[in-house]
């Protein structure tokens, strides 16, 4: 398999690199889309630590996490969770989106991020020491928790954090280019429609584009889609329903291309 | 069984088969019975897919999409649901009204709507890859979720879209016709009819006079019903309960019949 | 067992008739006890139907509506719900107040109310094709519906509609007489109290004066309690808990008894 | 057991038995404690019926009523509930507190409350034709669900309908009397303080003080407690927490006694 | 074991002597921590009666206060729970706060506070007469109810009631002494601190100073910590989390001690 | 294992020695971060007692507390939960964050705080006596709860209390030292750090930046990342998400490194 391709923007290599060597838990805050998974998934490969990864919702609980018993062939086995796992094996844990998850299963990774690096697993009795190379980073949106849940301060506390946001046009273009193929000054044309919308905050959208979108279109020029349908099905569309918005962004879409 | 019929309005044809030719998630959007699904099965059997539908509801969990062991016989079987089937399978997984569906069961699809293409059974440990030929297209009426659930922009920028609306009256008439039997002068009277309180938008209806309630008045028509209790039947009451709005849909059809 | 009595009060049995022979789900709008489940079931006896009947709450289910495993002499046994019953037998399904039921137990409804007439079974994986005699009928209250539940216009949209109110004063009452053997007169009596309180929309009932209430106090008469005593217990108490409302419902019984 | 006492108000006797010769359901209003319980065991010996009682809450549901399966003895016994005992063995149901229950356990209720008189278990299967001396009778507090849970109309005008209230004077102390042996003069002293606070709407009492206190009150005299101690005990602290309430009514007591 | 230290403030034991003598249930009303509980241990050992406490919380139901089937051994064995054995053994029942026990709970214990004394088991279909010697109490603190959950008044009527407050200076004294072993003097001091802080509304406090906290306060005395740490500790720290209450608490112990 | 490192602040040792003496709950209260865990961790190696801990959230019920049946290659065993196993064992039992538990968890604690002494285990229906040794400490952040759960004054008002908060700069510079081996002129700095920005109320932070912040910003100077960019990730990321007050806190950290 070849390596995640991934562009630093900051200094965000090295700051992961010396929570690793304290093995403080990372959190990292940003925009859909705009790399922070990939950013793990190139950090893992880097460090080379196994990469397991969670992605939260409203109803993911503690067992999601620790494991459960299921009945197979008649008998009652315990199956890790992913956590479990993880603690297990010293791979790097990702949790996405961790402020979506329940209570129980945030409370759950207390005691692995602190200096205790334990896991209590409920259900067996069993309490797990993380294996050395176990370590922890988990991602979070603040922009639309704001109006939904929080993480609570004596969980954000737990973790060191990183801030990250769209990168640079120059290295977003790179980025579109280097994943799809397409040629550069496309490339370019696309990120310059996707800074457009995201400097409209009259526009309102529930997000600001994203790289991925930028990809997205891009793949649909390469595959013969004309450029300007390409970018109204890719980028405009899963930005917004409201229609005078989805005319402004098809507008500026056109105005490019 | 004959093929299925469906007529063009756009490009819409060409945007799928775009969205195929790069597995790229599709995100249909429009109003009830305008003919999202039938488009979808239209394009199965031109892209020669199987196609597995979904259809969602407030309590669609991923339990539901993913499967569950089921005690038959005394012996405990995993039975794949619909998701797992059609990764399996390389099938065109159709996703109606994803928005209605419960938050886990959404996030347990993004990792089969991003370039992994992979889809995690937690319940028996399995990893699955996606077959070549899978391609998920999925259904959305942004009208009436407004107010209610809204798709998050974390799984809606895993998608490309597509805005569908009402065809032009020429076309839905000959839908109309194509479907019943019933003469094109009648055909068109029925479109006549959509189109009035389509855009009358002081009745305040729940949502517009649909393709399908044509139909079905054509139909009752056919069989022998006299068209305006026809067109009263079909047409005024599954649209309103209110009794102003209910006697003016009642005056447009007895104008144009 | 003698048959159903009904007397048509408009066009009512022949719109029902063209959607059977064009095989178009009914739904039937109207007051509590105006007689829709009476009509529903004149209908199935006159087309030759079995009639399967579903009484909806708020915690009706798919699951209620599908099947179920059942734990039966320590062996699991699958047993058919109401709805798979009536797909399979091809019955006259008739779902009595469908707003009311649970969002999974209606949508499970849709593949049977189109062109598919297919019913997925999704707890043993079965598909069953609809019978060829196989109906769907059913009923709603849009008048304290309003405020609570509303059905979704795409499951609406798959209905054809019809609006049902009280019958005409003569009629209402040759319909109290036949079912109590109580005289012509009495039975008018009656009537003209129902069509008093009706029109007295300052009274603010719940609901209307049913031809059900008509009938018990044209029980309650001839079994040889006092007319207005009769009228007291079998009218007005059924209507109201408001002392000034049940004083002016009970002054118009004794007006006309 | 000797035969239960009860004084007649008005004519519920005679109301409730021409409902029995007609089988139709009769719903019982008035406050707490006025005798509405008393009155249904009464003329279930009157009627020479067995009586099966159920208490409604907010969690009463359909299973409770209808009966479930349990595992006894490692074998799965069906255990009737008690709707499905009075429907089989004919006795006169006596739902207390219908507007409590939960809206599956009330719709349950609706196939023995019209002219089918039959109860289908969906649990086994079984459609139950109720036996030939079956009644149902429900008792529902008006003043206290103003707020909470109402019944449906289409519930409501299954049944016939009887106010209660409490018993004039110079009856109610002689049931007080007739219950606990106290003498007529200080039985008609408590009947006079519970007319005055009844009487008294500014004091804002949760419900009226009710017979049933009057009775504990002089059963407290009787076996000893002074008179007065005995009123605040048994009528005061139980019908008000606010300490000027307590008072007023502490004053009104202390006056008669 | 010694008996259970109680002085009596009024006349309670003799109402309640009385209540027994007519087993008629009792309802004792109070603050947190003013002796309820002592009081209920004194008038079992006085009545000799053995004591089974139940303490009610917001997910109490009919389940926990009735008794289960388990499964111990393979086998499944109903075991009663404390309300059913008190019935059985004719104990004294104590349901501590009563008012927080869900509805279902509430509702189980209405047959055994009227006359029937008789108690349903509807998971065994048993039904228990109460022994002889069974009685009910139950408590209740009116002050927090007051914005929470209320009794209904169909439960209230079924109990006679007593209000319990604060003793006076003199027997609180006596009380804290007696229970730690502190001299009169700093007993007195301690309470004349509950006093003041009692009657300043102003602080706001979520409840009145208690005696246990009284007695809490002289055991850290007696064992060794100084009078003011220990005020501070046993007395501020537990009433408020305010902090101007809070530092007018202190001052209030620090003037005093 | 190396001792706990604990620093005493105030009197909060011997305050705790004297509860330990007299076998009085402690309830420990304060902000994120400032060492309660820590001091309890450390009393309980003072006291020479096992430590017993439970993390609560809003899902923690009794049963969590108290135990399960599990089963268990095919037998069914009662697994003690943490509460069980530290009343049997004698240990000290530290509730963390008490009230965020369910509310069924906190009452299956009160006879355990109070002079009982005893546990019901109302699955197994065994009663334990605490070991003699048996104590109970419990933490709560009254920050944060004040607009979610409160503890109940009942509750309450079974532990004597400490307030925490953070200690004076020159303490808390030498935990830092202590904790990470960097120099006492860069801890100084970052206490200064906390400090200021502990004062600036007008920054809304959801916490105060906690000891446990500066110990990480601590430990990744220490292993080698750059003091600002360290202050920037440990300190300023983990207390809040808005963009002003992430700058107002960086400056501050600028200005001290």
């Amino acid at each position: 398999m070849e390596p995640v391709y991934y562009l630093e923007v900051g200094k965000e290599t090295s700051v992961f690199e010396h929570a690793w060597k304290t093995r403080l838990p990372v959190l990292i805050k940003g925009p859909t889309g705009c790399g922070k998974t990939r950013f793990v998934r190139h950090m893992a490969e880097k460090l080379e630590l196994p990469l397991i990864t969670v992605s939260c919702n409203e109803d993911t609980s503690a067992t999601d996490l620790l494991g459960r018993h299921l009945l197979l062939d008649r008998e009652t086995r315990w199956i890790d969770g992913p956590v479990a796992r993880a603690v297990r094996e010293g791979a790097l844990l990702y949790i996405d989106e961790i402020a979506e998850a329940r209570p129980d299963a945030i409370v759950a990774l207390h005691s692995i991020t602190d200096d205790r690096r334990e896991l209590f697993l409920d259900r067996t009795g069993e309490t797990l020491q993380a294996a050395e190379r176990f370590m922890v980073a988990a991602s979070y949106n603040p922009s639309y928790q704001r109006s939904m849940r929080e993480l609570k301060p004596s969980t954000r506390q737990r973790f060191v954090g990183m801030s990250f946001s769209f990168p640079p046009e120059e290295l977003e273009a790179r980025v579109v280019s280097h994943e799809t193929g397409i040629d550069g000054k496309t490339a370019r044309a696309l990120v310059k429609i996707a800074t457009k919308t995201r400097s409209l905050t009259e526009l309102a959208l529930l997000e600001p584009v994203s790289t991925r979108l930028l990809v997205d279109a891009a793949k649909l020029i390469v595959s013969g889609l004309p450029p300007r349908l390409s970018g109204h099905t890719a980028i405009a569309e899963p930005t917004t329903d409201d229609p005078d918005a989805l005319a402004a962004v098809r507008q500026i879409i056109d105005l490019h291309m």
